[in-house]
């Protein structure tokens, strides 16, 4: 790698000066036009190299196992960010990246990641207005992105006693390669926020049953959950071993599923599957419990209709220290 | 460290919810109430362990020489990124950070340095609405802003043959610690933009010769500047022995100033120079030259309103890789 400057350059003539914002890239600051709305939301979110992703040796074809491409890890860590914006039911604007690179890291690496993230770019019609370099010892991508909120933002507190719990997609074994792939779920998070009145929402980066936590303690309200209703990705299953234990234990915990978990009014509920399966044939809704006035953040489990007394499931699942 | 939930709580509880922008902190993006204005500036930097700062080793007391404290660094990501909107004559709104830190790191240095932050949040205004840790193998920390740009957005493009290049304080030294404690020039910035039209404008971060590069190419311009006008610290002047060589190449081309260099029309000069000095007594405004219609980018020098037919200092100062 020559220099940042040189770098620098280079993925600039990457990004079309259509989605660098109302100036080129390469001022103190980009720019970028803001609805007139009054409330804007801004999210962050960085990954790391050995953290969030494996870098193979330099070169080697094909990639060693656990290891991911440079479109892989660029996808994510602008699709993470996505899901952010996607969980309050906002659309987003414009993003900035910030880029820790080793020395002698090849460029072109760099710019591999950074053509895989216009597609997103492209696809979602993000403006990319700038971003800084720095060396560092190991790769990380730090995405800060401002987005449009919805007539009204979607939270995690709100979920009230009564209201449906549900979740898009489905869930576990992420970490065989969805968390590098996945789509935000934008489109989704959006159609909910403008058309029905979700009480609460988030989107399941630590894991179902932590995520479903923090909305719940957010919210001040437990949660009754049945987990022949929990979706299980084939990744999951494939995992298992065909122990339907193992294939819910990865579903319910292992997290950077990055699915929508939300909350409903009871009434909206026949309306909402209705037009969801029209809206998004390809993309499985489900009604995993309701909201109880139990304990904040208390879930009680069933199976089968029938109470959990001994949870034989790990709530937790990736933690960073 | 415990875990990255237990730091995020002790951050947030450390930010008045005055400061957190129009939704507490702990969503999955913040929320902040932008102006009507259509056009916001957005800008992202990221300072990095052993490239940008050096930690002494844990509980040294006093730490070894070179070394920065947790408030040095906390204060420096952030000015940083204020500096970026100094240079485009805004006003910052809110910004995200996001944190890389070692595990086994104490808990006390990132709070030492979140609270040093909140001096300069409370100072200029600016809402602190989220942010993400990551576990790494240095300490880095990344922030994004986004800010109200002025009537009219002063770029680094927009300087005219005849114009005077002017720059704010004193340059050179300032690895002696100016880097780590520097005020942004947020005030200056919006006065130039807002009562004057600084027909171009730049922070110095990459040094006075860089920086005026940068401005000129953009401007596609060229320039004449005058040694003796260049303003030297004192800390320049300590560092060179004696030698007004040395002290100038350090004011020259050492960087990380993050002072303001900006040009403007000739007419506009007397009233400038008096309206500062009234409203900035303790900042020096210095003329150091004007803008030419010579080959863009290309700086002819003069010492003593003699040509210097042979540069005697290097033009580059710090570069990443």
């Amino acid at each position: 790698m020559k220099n940042e400057f040189h770098l620098i350059k280079r993925l600039k003539s990457l990004i079309p000066r259509s989605l660098q914002g109302s100036i080129p890239i390469g001022d103190d600051a980009g720019i970028f036009r803001a609805p007139p709305d009054k409330s804007l939301l801004f999210t962050t979110d960085v990954i790391v190299e050995g953290v969030d992703f494996l870098i193979g040796k330099r070169g080697a074809s094909p990639p060693p196992a656990g290891t991911a491409s440079p479109e892989e890890i660029g996808h994510k860590a602008l699709a993470v960010n996505l899901s952010d914006i996607a969980a309050m039911g906002g659309r987003p604007l414009a993003f900035v990246s910030t880029w820790g690179i080793p020395k002698k890291f090849p460029e072109k690496w760099v710019e591999r990641a950074a053509k895989e993230m216009l597609h997103l770019t492209r696809r979602f019609k993000v403006d990319w207005v700038g971003g800084d370099i720095s060396r560092a010892n190991q790769v990380f991508i730090s995405i800060a992105m401002v987005g449009r909120a919805s007539k009204k933002v979607v939270l995690r507190k709100g979920a009230k006693p009564g209201d449906f719990i549900y979740v898009t997609g489905k869930l576990g074994g992420s970490i065989k390669g969805k968390h590098l792939s996945f789509t935000p779920r934008i489109l989704e998070g959006q159609f909910l926020a403008s058309r029905f009145t979700p009480t609460a929402m988030i989107d399941i980066s630590d894991g179902f049953v932590q995520d479903l936590g923090h909305l719940l303690k957010a919210s001040k309200v437990g949660a009754r959950v049945e987990l022949e209703s929990i979706p299980i990705s084939n990744a999951a299953w494939r995992g298992a071993r065909r122990s339907r234990r193992r294939a819910l234990q990865s579903a319910l915990s292992y997290g950077e599923d990055f699915e929508l978990l939300f909350t409903l009014r009871p009434a909206q509920r026949v309306k909402l599957e209705k037009a969801w399966r029209k809206r998004f044939p390809g993309v499985l809704l489900s009604c995993v419990g309701e909201v109880t006035n139990s304990k904040p953040g208390k879930i009680d489990w069933f199976d089968g209709r029938k109470p959990l007394t001994k949870l034989w499931f790990q709530k937790t699942g990736f933690a960073h220290f």
